[in-house]
């Protein structure tokens, strides 16, 4: 299994490393981030800008492309990278945490602006997930071996067992149960993936276990003794900034560290930083596009106007009169050619090319970001690096 | 004056003509397709990639940018080229299209989606026209001073004297009292544009007249008499498309053919082979970059599939399994790397992708379809090249 595969660590210093991942599409220099082309696209932006914008991987999410067109569509169209056009490595999801966290209404600005019904989880049984559909109202089941056949339909490189995302409101006794069960539908996940293996995919455990140090540890040890290729961390992360890292810290001690490791939806510029601290090979996140979607657009330290942002926000009357690029030292074709004044225009003239010019900046820097992190682990000067991005 | 501009005709066959406009921005080859850039931005294009596709000139609309955000602010930005970072020639109209068309109505859709206000004309004088700004509901007057005055600050290489676009439905007498108007308006946009000018920019007058040739041939006499740099047919050509041809047969005949000619809003393929059998040069219209935000690709003879349209539309169920690019001999990055499948898809689930990649494909194929009328011409095998795109 996993003979296409293959993660090797190049270089370390303390925990954070440099890293090779292979897949059947090309390699993943890590540190590494991984864009969100939620249906099937990165909004605005083509797999030919990606590339020049030297973007590794992209993911996309089985829950909307499950909805719709449907997982044997894609497959009929040849599958995920043939349908969008993309030769590089992808990774998709579960399904689970567009399922969960829409019914726990948590993320239901996901989908606004799409059609008028939002998704409901109707119930979780020991099967899976019943759910009621965004797309169309019809009642659905996701269990684990529907997900990965999904996912074997899409046909990422990288696949993801199916479980349940935990929110941060339950209790230790429920977080225990439900990590158990996640336990019961990776385990199922894991023999449906071995079932249908072909070479073409390998597949990520995810360890649970909410705020909880022991229920971490139990279950990082399950994923650990089963052969998943690698490990991504899932579930809640606590409700701040420091809780946050702690639990990272205490889910990342335990994991078998032979194994790439994945941490889920964060994207956050300091988070990425404690993160690969930390031992984290790969991150993603839907903040760098969405942001951009709303004016955000991603700056180094000294180009902030804030404290607390990482980002600045160009439908600020502030920025109508200011010709520079929004980064006088980015290299993206955005800050090549517009000034943060046009783009300021743009976006009040509601003009579609703000919207695709800020995401091209946004992935452009994220890219930068991890090319400079890799270069820091390298060079032994990530601190050095923090304190520019950070 | 027109110091920094000159027309050549480089080859001719009976009226069809090939031809080189310098501009202090370069040379347009022509004949050349003109693409709108309405509020100073080509829908979801940058400049880089409208470079990338072969374009040789964008228009930018007086009215909108006198809207918002003003010539003045766009002056102060260091003028159209620099604010929207297009070094190539650029074209403004004079503003009064718009006006009357709004308050006609009969365009109204070209602000849907904006503010809930639109624009109404309040007043016709032989000052100008006084209208309430969709903008702000501001009440403005545009007269032919204030339009060379604001196309001056926008600094296109092309611009328009101020003219009234009389509608179809009006009577020959109304069209005539209106051409001869629109006349003394030209006058005055002339005199104003001797007085302001510094070489950057050179000047059309339109030709009026409606469907009516003894008016026409008024109008061109008049246009010839002054020193513009360039002639452009405006006003109605019609109900029909043989009206139309018949009317700009009409409005060509005498004009001036050691000055570029350029035909107001037309961009339809069949319609862009009569023109330039008539000896047109030039050609804008919103048309391909408008329905491509409506899924409409344009396509070759030999890919359609009605006998009337000129384009497809791909958010037709029948694209949903065609894997196809939209022409398989184009050389655009969409049908390089995109099916009519994917795009059907992303046009359902409303992915913004969509609208840029048809645009992309629209854009290129008009550049295609003028490189081959150039050629055409060249090679006295303009009727082939006809075969095979209409």
């Amino acid at each position: 299994m996993y003979e296409n595969f293959k993660f090797d660590v190049i270089f370390r210093t303390e925990k954070a490393r440099l890293g090779e991942l292979t897949t059947p599409h090309g390699v993943i220099k890590t540190p590494a981030f991984i864009f969100c082309g939620t249906k099937a696209s990165v909004k605005g932006i083509s797999p030919q800008q990606l590339k020049e914008l030297k973007s590794q991987i992209i993911l996309s999410n089985t829950y909307h492309l499950f909805s719709y067109p449907g997982a044997d569509y894609i497959k009929s169209r040849g599958g995920l990278h043939k349908f969008i056009g993309w030769d590089k490595p992808m990774f998709t999801d579960s399904g689970g945490f567009q399922i969960f966290s829409l019914g726990h209404g948590s993320v239901a600005d996901e989908i606004k602006g799409r059609r008028s019904g939002i998704s409901t989880l109707c119930k979780i049984t020991e099967e899976g997930a019943i759910f009621r559909s965004y797309w169309d109202g019809s009642i659905q089941l996701l269990s684990p071996e529907k997900s990965i056949q999904t996912q074997k339909c899409l046909g990422a490189d990288l696949i993801v067992a199916f479980d349940e995302c935990t929110p941060f409101h339950s209790s230790k006794k429920y977080t225990e149960l439900s990590m158990e069960r996640s336990h019961r539908w990776e385990k199922r996940s894991l023999d449906e993936f071995i079932k249908l293996d072909n070479g073409d995919q390998a597949i990520y455990g995810i360890i649970q276990g909410g705020i909880y140090s022991d229920l971490r540890k139990r279950s990082a040890e399950f994923i650990n003794s089963n052969n998943f290729f690698a490990t991504a961390i899932g579930g809640t992360l606590g409700s701040t900034k420091e809780q946050m890292y702690e639990v990272v810290e205490m889910a990342v001690k335990d994991i078998d560290i032979s194994r790439p490791i994945h941490l889920l939806g964060i994207g956050g510029i300091s988070d990425i930083f404690r993160g690969v601290d930390l031992g984290i090979d790969t991150f993603d996140c839907v903040h760098p596009t969405r942001i951009a979607r709303h004016g955000g657009a991603l700056v180094k330290n000294k180009y902030r106007d804030s404290k607390v942002r990482e980002h600045i926000n160009l439908k600020r009357s502030e920025y109508a009169n200011d010709d520079n690029p929004i980064e006088l030292d980015c290299d993206c074709p955005t800050c090549c050619s517009f000034s943060r004044a046009y783009l300021h225009y743009l976006l009040k003239a509601n003009e579609l090319l703000a919207l695709s010019a800020i995401t091209i900046h946004n992935i452009r820097f994220m890219n930068r970001l991890m090319e400079e992190i890799r270069q820091g682990i390298f060079t032994s000067s990530l601190n050095e690096v923090k304190l520019r991005w950070c």
